[in-house]
């Protein structure tokens, strides 16, 4: 898919939300623990019923790895659907992987080329060698860890040289590797007030974004300072979504949260004349 | 397993050889193509012609994943013949992971309890939070990113803030992270200059070293530089080992550039007064 692709799609659903697919099987309605394939039946039942409010889907690796054998059946399963059902949907499998060249371009191969993902998510703390083999593949991307949401975010990736944090040397870097406008990078909402200077160093970047919900980000902060001229932000919601209610009851749950977090979207995208 | 029972193996086979698992299908011998798994009967020959000259095997988690479904059941087949044939044998899953908090609690619980694997190989960059839920569990150890042996390490692990790099300041406040004894870290062989200032901040610890062979890392440097009371070090060798021939005799091969490897490291062991 096209930047330029996922932006119509954002257009056309006034929309820039991903639905984060972070399964546990301890947190799904019983019922569906009868099913041949528990995990797949939750994720179908929650993409039918999101997938008009949403413009991406990320598949968070470490919920399906979890369950061994079967979580990976039931992953393949679940970006098939995505793929064959709703092609217009952005799909970002969730690894955060990055190993040397020769391990990283068999990652690539595996999401890009075995699943058929859009992009993936890479750690860029081996540096060059182990990003680029991500982004030889054309309409692919990889989005690399930049500031990310979470607590520890501080402990490394505010190290400072020379005036420049780490994540900022990161996103300078990034720039000059071949094929850089196939990066996309991850920033959290919970570091919306970073979003203003983030933008000036990748000002054609989409963004994506977690952290808004259980993680505490705010979403108007996010749009505020984070979109532009392509809208240039995807936003993640996860547990927000999926787990919006315990009982059967729960694909109308998520249909309702992804559609409050698409009409404030669709505000958002009105105010900046994107829509 | 505990760092004393690995050091016990270390003594009585006159060894600290990991032998990395990267197995790639175009490069294993044809006859092998014809086998139902082709992946685990590679892997298996390597194990049985090599487990008397090593101490630890290293499945890198890229190369399985490229197969898919395929890859994935390969790699438990592997990891399950490591642990009932060669229990006395330390097993590390290459995989490089780490995510937010429940994230790499997931990650751990797959690796350690689904697989039954005694570390994993995982990434710095989101910090503490990231790292911790793999220290939780007694006798596993989290083998983290410090120096890496690929060009792309002069990025970002190099990053100089307060005349400290960022790999030190890895190490360093990992340290202070509860249960930090359960830390291993990788540094590249290409990188041995290093080993002698690293040993410094990081006395105790066993190092999973990289870059033996194929990467161009000099094991007796290695040795010299990064050589504690316990030993401390584990050599990885993957393609100079498991692609030593392509033909019939790949497992024959194999064995011969263990034993090459070994003899060398025992050399070390006894010059250092360790058997």
């Amino acid at each position: 898919m096209t930047d330029k692709f996922l932006f119509q799609q954002i257009q056309k659903k006034a929309s820039f939300l991903c639905v984060g697919l972070d399964i546990d099987l301890e947190k799904i309605p019983h019922h569906l623990s009868n099913e041949e394939d528990p995990i797949f039946a939750f994720a179908k039942a929650i993409i039918d019923a999101t997938n008009q409010f949403s413009v991406a889907y990320k598949l968070n690796l470490a919920f399906f790895e979890a369950y061994g054998i079967k979580g990976w059946q039931a992953f393949k399963k679940v970006i098939n659907y995505l793929n064959s059902q709703y092609p217009n949907h952005f799909t970002i499998a969730d690894a955060k992987r990055g190993d040397i060249g020769n391990t990283s371009q068999r990652y690539a191969n595996s999401f890009f080329q075995v699943y058929g993902f859009d992009a993936v998510t890479v750690s860029p703390y081996m540096g060059k060698d182990a990003v680029t083999p991500f982004l030889s593949y054309k309409e692919k991307y990889a989005i690399l860890l930049a500031l990310t949401s979470n607590s520890g975010a501080q402990d490394f990736q505010y190290t400072k040289e020379n005036d420049k944090y780490l994540y900022e040397k990161v996103l300078q870097s990034s720039l000059e590797w071949e094929n850089s406008d196939r990066l996309m990078y991850v920033v959290g909402a919970t570091k919306s007030e970073s979003l203003i200077s983030i933008r000036k160093l990748v000002p054609n970047s989409f963004l994506l974004i977690p952290g808004i919900g259980a993680q505490g980000g705010s979403l108007s902060e996010v749009a505020q300072n984070g979109m532009n001229h392509q809208c240039g932000l995807l936003v993640n919601s996860s547990r927000g979504i999926i787990y919006a209610s315990e009982n059967n009851d729960f694909a109308e749950a998520a249909a309702s949260q992804s559609k409050i977090l698409q009409t404030e979207m669709a505000v958002h995208l009105k105010s900046s004349g994107l829509i």
